[in-house]
């Protein structure tokens, strides 16, 4: 494990001493406790700077769009765990957070890895429509999964999704990232041979991309908002245990085959 | 796993169709996204109603305070996570947060249940100084730990703890559990023969309580407040690594004593 | 965290350098690879030394008898994670072992704990007999549970706790810990209206005890055997899914009561 | 999440009446317990068939090599969180687990892959030395890392990856994998301009594809391994904590830099 030496160990996020607690150069009791909400305590560790007012307005959105979506398989996870093991809270809600990977929740950031992508080759390599038609074909054509699109249940629209591009529009802050997005979405019928909607995973980075939100940090939004359904699932789950029916419910459907 | 029959499964949290989610009553989609912030959010799932102003002022107040606190365990824990696994976030971040325990952040909860203990001893067991003088000398005697009260480093004050009792002051919500817990921290010089300060995890509590916030849900605040936290420690992580490093130095301070 | 200074940390496990990794005293590469089994070697890092013939059967029987029970709700845990999650294997691992709680896999800690306070006070407070009734009555007054007994679906009999016991008897390794947990298994009709199984949590103590096993090691047999069970599970995952629809029957199931 | 039906559902690891239980068309208890040890057990959950006695021998030694490896960053994770959350052993154990990476321990299957896709070459595109040098040449290009070599400690030589090869060769069963192993040993001065080691999780893929273990299930091995060593450590701590101290070491070591 010899890589890096103690004394390049660097952090810019905190320090603290006996009397005070030091928080992006900010005096974490004096300026920020009582003064600013947690997204925008969210929004000072990640950046080094307090969000703007449509920063705040779309990191709100973001965060309540995506936090919960009823008894999805990362709660069911979270809800067994603690029925099983109720000594530890912590234990359960990581469990739930686990269940956030690339297939369920992890796609917003790779849906802003595609706008950036996309938008770097305009206009040298054609116009809008033309970089997404030739790319989203060749995504197609190797099978990779188009980020930010599709939802099992929400076939036709996705309403988080509508809602979170509606206040783009209205708030005047609708840029490049949602152009992008709706061009893959306008160029979607034809390459697939069938609409798919926007789902809320696109939705996200083009909103907050579009508010100078940092690509790097879209993928902690869906955990920091999967942590606070978690907490409340949880919550429910002390006072009226479903966790063992789940389990039940799917152990019952379940066939041996030897 | 015969416990509970299908039937009788029940959540109050949620519920979807393909057109639209609800959550507590409310369409997430005209009522709540761009419209209330996830502190607002976290407590209408909690408790199935929004928060009032002061109680949205001391939940955003009590996240802030504890989110963060520069390389701590949980956070050390969580950096060398994600240095040796850096292709799944929600891993590092789970790690962390299973460091959330009893020892370090657990104590907001057990610094509520004791408050609600010792107002339910009043009046008819004593008055307040009474009755905390006789119910912390025999926890003392039991050698249990007193809950919400010393911290390693702010041996002399913790200041968070001082900023949230002064907002409480400030905003006239202290009520009985600030008035318990300073009980408590008047009688802890003769119980345990030297001062020890009011700490992060009494104050909070503390409060909470006093603007009407669920004592089950006490626990949920730290590890929400620390899910923040742990996404901006990895984002630098990803761009600043030094969990290899703080590991080296750790290994290279252990002897092996065969 | 001003706890400890960097002179004291000490580990009694293992130490390397470039040339040679040692294991409690033993040169790993020479002396262990090859010839013991990983059964052999958790014991020895355990305790610090190599098992006897009968510790080894013993601690094979037992891991092999708690490693795998179908679709408990642990592993659909792990199946649900994995399915959100392929690419870290590792999150849907831990996701199954953070269900290895105090309900479900953590009381044969707690039934070899009851039987050490059990034995203590014999003879002193009375026969074994005795201490037995009184002691069970008393934690049947206070309500708490009984640990090593009962389960959901082997209501009559744990098949894998009458086999552990006969091995016991067979190889003429029952002792004091066996004595005690027969004793308890003959006191519950009278004390409990009714038989209740010495299930395999009872049994895996009562037959380590007996042979030497430490107490403070027993909760890690469980974890131990169940990883290797969620490996197995998670592999068949990976060919033949079905993470996501065990969750869909457990949605299914469920009624929001808003 | 309407992916897949519930009679779909199909298991063929094992299934429970209230009288027995079956793993892999076993009956648990008179077949397995008492009969096989855990290695034996996780051959036959993985592979359906229990392992022959060269697959028992060189995945006993597979596990021990990878299991322990002294205060490495999982453990130290691990036991900084056991010291916070005493209370739940299976989350310290879940956290380093969590560590088990495509960093640090996650190159077994990795380099089992490079394998296979070299050998799938050969004869057809050269012979196994012109293939190899062809593709780690190309590999070396395109900045991917070179699984199963290297060692940040072991420099000149890892004496696991020593110990492991030297066993397939004096039992007979190095065949083509421990072959192309050696070819990429070989080559790699050439490509890399210095020799690099066969480490550990090298030679484990080598040995154990040449004995017929499924390439799919390599992952799990480390992970296995791994939980044996995370307890024995977690149980270390409990008795001797070093836990905060570990974190201290680290957090002395920190600036913050604003």
């Amino acid at each position: 494990m010899q890589i890096g030496k103690p004394s390049q160990l660097r952090t810019s996020i905190s320090t603290a001493t006996p009397d005070s607690i030091t928080v992006r150069n900010r005096d974490l009791c004096k300026e920020l406790i009582g003064q600013v909400s947690l997204t925008d305590f969210f929004c000072l560790l990640l950046t080094g700077q307090p969000p703007t007012n449509v920063q705040r307005l779309f990191l709100d959105a973001s965060l309540v769009s995506i936090a919960e979506h009823g008894l999805v398989p990362s709660i069911q996870a979270a809800r067994m765990t603690f029925a099983a093991a109720p000594e530890a809270l912590q234990g359960a809600v990581a469990a739930g957070l686990l269940g956030c990977g690339s297939v369920v929740l992890g796609s917003s950031e790779e849906a802003g890895k595609l706008f950036a992508g996309l938008l770097a080759k305009t206009p040298q390599e054609g116009t809008l429509e033309q970089v997404v038609e030739h790319e989203i074909s060749a995504l197609r054509a190797r099978r990779a999964p188009l980020p930010g699109f599709g939802h099992p249940l929400h076939q036709q629209e996705d309403p988080r999704a509508t809602r979170l591009l509606a206040m783009a529009d209205e708030h005047g802050t609708a840029g490049e990232n949602v152009r992008v997005l709706r061009a893959i979405a306008a160029a979607v019928p034809k390459i697939y041979g069938r609409a798919l909607p926007i789902n809320v995973s696109g939705a996200i980075p083009a909103v907050l991309l579009d508010v100078g939100f940092p690509l790097k940090a879209l993928k902690g939004v869906p955990l920091v908002a999967r942590s606070v359904s978690l907490v409340a699932h949880l919550l429910e789950e002390s006072m009226e245990p479903i966790g063992f029916a789940l389990a039940h419910a799917g152990e019952s459907a379940i066939e041996y085959v030897g």
